[in-house]
C-alpha cells in the first residue's frame, strides 16, 4: 500500500531496540483519511471472506477497526486489556507483552463473540504475534470462525506471521518492515 | 438525538450503583452506523466553532472521535492513560476515577497538542467530569483553545456539566440520563 509506506518512511521514527514510532499518524495522533484508505485496502484483501464481525484490542486497533466496520456495515468488538468490574460471563486469556515485559489479560464478553461469528481481527502492529494469538484463543473458546487477521504494519523480523500461519490463519499486512537495524526503516518491496 | 435515546432504552442496562451499561453498542461492541449518526450530530451542534483537531481519551472515546475526524477531515489525538516508555516531552495530569476508585495519568505528547490547536473533546460518558477536566488542564498546559466538549451520554445526576460550564466550556451531550434510581433508566426529554 503505497501511501502508507511513503508515510512510514516520511513520518515514522526508528528508536533503539527495534521500536518503530508511528504516533504522529497511527497510534497517538491519527490521520482518519489514511485510516479510511487502510480500511479500503483491508476490504480488498479480504474480499473473498465472509466476515460478519470485526474484532480488535484496545486501544490502537480501535480506529482502523471502527472505520472498517463502518465501510463493511458490521459490528466491531474491542477486547479489553483488563477485566471490567461490571463484566461477567467472559472469555479471557493472558498475553505476554515483550515491549512492556509483563503479562496482561485480554477479555471479551461471551455476549459479543459466539459460534455464529465470522471474525476479522484488525490491529496496528504484528510483531511476535502474542496479542494475535490471544485473539485466536478467544475465538476458539467462543467457537467463532476466524476468517483472517489484518495488520497495518508487520515487523517481519519478529516472526509473528510464521506463528499465525502455522495455525492456518490468513494474515495480511499493509506494510512490512524488514529491518530497523541502525535505526533505519527498511520496508519490503511488494 | 432520537435514535440514540431509543437505543439506550432498548439495549442499555442499569446496574446497582448508578452504572449504565451500553457495551452492546458503544463501549465494548460498537455499532459503527450509530457512531456515524453520533458524529453527524456533533458536527451539527458544534457547527459554529472552528475546530482543527479532535481529542479524546483511550479507549471508549476513540471510535466516535475517529469517525468524527473522518467526516470533519481533521486529525484525532487520543490521550493515553499511562505514560508510554517511548514518549518524552509530554503534557500530563492526574485524574481520579470514581468508578475505579483510583488515580490515573492522562498524557498527551506536546508534539500533538499546541497553541495552534482549536480542540473539540469527544468522549462516551460525562459523569462527574473528572476526565474532561483533565483534558481542560492539558489544553491549558499546551496553550490550545478548547472549542467545546461533546459527550454521547451525560449522567446529569453526577453534575459534571456544572463543573465544566463554571469554566465557560461549551458542553453538548446527545442523551442525558436524569436518573438510574431503582435500576430504571430515565432520560431527559428534549
Amino acid at each position: 500500500m503505497r501511501e502508507l509506506k511513503a508515510r512510514i518512511l516520511k513520518d515514522g521514527r526508528s528508536l533503539p531496540g527495534g521500536i518503530l514510532k508511528v504516533d504522529s499518524f497511527i497510534n497517538h495522533q491519527m490521520d482518519p483519511y489514511l485510516m479510511r484508505q487502510i480500511a479500503v485496502e483491508f476490504i480488498r484483501r479480504f474480499a473473498s471472506t465472509k466476515v460478519n464481525k470485526i474484532i480488535t484490542i484496545e486501544a490502537s486497533g480501535i480506529a482502523p477497526a471502527v472505520i472498517l466496520g463502518l465501510l463493511m456495515d458490521v459490528p466491531v468488538v474491542f477486547a479489553k486489556k483488563k477485566k471490567p468490574s461490571t463484566m461477567d460471563n467472559m472469555l479471557a486469556t493472558t498475553v505476554y507483552s515483550f515491549t512492556k515485559q509483563r503479562n496482561y489479560d485480554v477479555v471479551v464478553s461471551r455476549e459479543y463473540l459466539s459460534a455464529n461469528d465470522h471474525v476479522l481481527f484488525i490491529d496496528d502492529f504484528l510483531a511476535n504475534g502474542n496479542a494475535a494469538r490471544g485473539i485466536v484463543e478467544l475465538c476458539e473458546q467462543a467457537g467463532a470462525t476466524l476468517e483472517g487477521m489484518g495488520f497495518i504494519i508487520e515487523k517481519s523480523f519478529q516472526h509473528g506471521r510464521e506463528r499465525l500461519e502455522e495455525m492456518n490463519i490468513r494474515v495480511e499486512s499493509l506494510a512490512v518492515v524488514e529491518s530497523l537495524d541502525n535505526c533505519q526503516i527498511r520496508l519490503m518491496e511488494e
